[in-house]
């Protein structure tokens, strides 16, 4: 940790998480990388990114990829769907060992959520060299196109169009807040997006994808493991809830006269908070459209998002269920009409427990432990075995500015990975 | 009313008012000045109007203005303060009768609120010549700019800067969305911010202002009258309520851990609704903002708008403390800090009783009337004797397309403005 930290950093300043010396340490080319990406997408005036899939910061960062890539020597790649690759040693050999995460940020997010898995992944490779380790299996570090789903309301879209679990059809027609849709997104990036669907050839040469990511929760904040390793991803999703009502003159309509949809929907917030505390589970609204979203009028439409998780799918289910009745409940009192879409749903990610185990003994006893939130590692783990490795996070913040981690833990971060790499593709 | 009207005529689309006929009858200039406003500023996606001050269709909207003026003669000028004249007789005169409302509209408003005053002026002043009748005093049509703030979040900003309850200085620093300042729309739109100004020569020529409006709300509704008196205005006002939790992920953030300022807004939203309703007042959360705005974020601001009005000032400004303290006794469970600001509040304005008294002696006994809306004739009776005329409103819906009126009603609007045109400067 350095002294500007130490000394009144503002919370929500990413930390500058590696020292500046150059020497064996491990991670030492990590903070020269991170120096290079940290201004692009910063909103000054929140003090977080905004680095939305196949805009200009987008592109920035990409531009930042290639040249790390290409700085190293190794091999770089777009693919079909927009993901960037950085190869060492020839792809065909197959059973590659691939480990990246993601670039693009939610809105106003911080630093680390993502950015961090691709930076250690590079200085994981340097680190392996700095070691004299001779790999015999082709390496190679990814960044996972649109992940957070900022712009285009669905997440890991990179991930799962490679998968197949999204079709090219249905990721074209994904529209932004400005009806753009992604098609036109990617034109203007560059890309083809008639190229975009399931890549059976690239699926089939991973042998092993691994994904550090910052931790997203405080359960290693109260451990003293700087690294652990993911058992599961919570089966999570979101649904839409539009309600309804009828525009009306907020000053001269009578409250018996209202068919008001925003009372509908305080309404279900309230029990989405309490049906998710009841049942041990998760339930957000973070994310609101008011139509017309006048002062002096009472709403036509309300349109609010929900995001729910829970350690099981019975359970998610039941407690969505739940918010859906109160909602209707509500609604029937207030002659607010509520329809609900259900925009994306995960199911329970168990990782492999061979590469699993395998990473709990190169690394020796640390935490394993569970996370609610989605990763490219949760949607590739239909397809090739995957395990995730995540660094403390002292805040327990994520998707702000308030998310961190100390230059200790991002180099033991790295340290772990290039074990973990060194274990599965140097033997 | 039309046969159009008859034969299942959508019911937001704005109804045409007055029959194509040109014989004697009142209103019969109504219809084709009707029909010249319908199409300026028309949103197709939603059937409302956006006619925001200092917009295109706020320049399309003065365009018509000026050419009414004109094509009959009137002496058409714009004020200070960006309001639209239009003259029948010399102003210098003193003890003008001043008849008008507004053009603009709220974001996806009616067709009724504001232009159904303006046309009826102008067609009242044409039912006067076909009566014959000579004015002993000057006659003026007025078009107030800006009467709903829907653009800079105030209402009535021409007429509170013409009789100074809004300082120059206030109003030029006024943001849109787009935080384009007021001064600066003004002078994209050829007008000069600086000018603007309590204008007390133009006050002291104006007799009497008499403001025709469509009625928000049921009571004439319930009678056999087309047209009503407005005995008062409720005092209102637009407070705005900050609510600060934490940005965090929804994925991975425990219940417990949250500092959720959309909980603490659904709380504030159903106390406004509750206490309202046992005050018999009127409290709407209409317009919110939220940040960062993401599905998978906890909010780290939601800011949401409250409207409220009653009959007197002891029961608002009772109701408005009671919905402050229950947002800030829910924000204290939640972690979230609440900050309200006052952002306008216009007291109780009764009607003069001269002048209402001599309205209904000239108009036979018609209901008479309050509103919880606010209007220009609102503001500007702290300067000169003002009266409101209400035209009936078969839906009583407002500030949406289902805003309505028929075309009998209407016509006999302007009837009843001509008479008390006439009541006050024809004798």
């Amino acid at each position: 940790m350095t002294d500007a930290q130490d000394t009144g950093r503002p919370h929500g300043d990413p930390a500058p998480p590696a020292g500046t010396d150059t020497g064996h340490r491990p991670g030492a080319s990590f903070h020269s990388m991170w120096k290079d990406l940290l201004p692009i997408g910063l909103a000054s005036s929140s003090g977080g990114y905004r680095r939305f899939a196949w805009t200009a910061a987008d592109t920035d960062c990409r531009a930042w990829f290639e040249h790390q890539a290409r700085s190293r020597g190794l091999a770089y790649e777009v693919d079909r769907n927009g993901n960037q690759w950085a190869w060492l040693g020839d792809p065909a050999q197959g059973d590659a060992v691939v480990t990246g995460s993601h670039l693009d940020s939610v809105p106003d997010g911080g630093a680390f959520d993502g950015p961090l898995g691709v930076v250690s992944s590079f200085a994981a490779l340097d680190e392996l060299k700095a070691r004299g380790a001779t790999p015999s299996k082709p390496l190679a570090v990814v960044n996972f196109g649109d992940e957070e789903g900022a712009r285009f309301g669905l997440a890991c879209v990179g991930s799962r169009l490679m998968s197949g679990q999204l079709t090219p059809r249905n990721a074209r027609e994904l529209r932004d807040a400005d009806g753009v849709s992604l098609a036109r997104a990617m034109e203007a990036a560059g890309r083809d997006p008639l190229a975009l669907g399931r890549d059976d050839d690239r699926l089939a040469r991973i042998g092993a994808f691994v994904e550090l990511h910052v931790e997203q929760g405080r359960l290693l904040a109260e451990t003293p493991h700087a690294v652990g390793v993911a058992s599961a991803i919570w089966p999570h999703g979101r649904w839409r809830f539009d309600f309804h009502g009828e525009a009306n003159h907020a000053g001269t309509t009578r409250l018996e006269d209202r068919r008001d949809p925003m009372v509908t929907y305080a309404t279900t917030v309230l029990a989405a908070r309490k049906k998710a505390r009841l049942a041990g589970a998760l339930a957000t609204f973070g994310k609101i459209a008011v139509e017309p979203n006048g002062v002096n009028a009472i709403p036509s439409l309300v349109r609010g998002w929900l995001d729910s998780r829970a350690a099981d799918e019975a359970t998610l289910a039941a407690v969505v269920e739940e918010i859906e009745r109160a909602a209707a409940e509500r609604g029937e009192r207030d002659g607010v009409e509520v329809r609900v879409t259900r925009e994306s749903f995960t199911p329970v990610v168990e990782f492999e427990h061979g590469l699993r185990d395998e990473l709990g003994k190169v690394l020796g006893g640390v935490p394993v432990l569970p996370t609610g939130a989605g990763h490219d590692a949760g949607i590739l783990s239909q397809d090739v075995p995957t395990a995730m490795l995540f660094v403390r996070n002292p805040t327990g913040v994520s998707h702000s500015p308030a998310e961190t981690a100390t230059e200790d833990d991002c180099v033991a971060g790295v340290a772990a990975l290039a074990d973990v790499l060194e274990g599965l593709a140097c033997r």
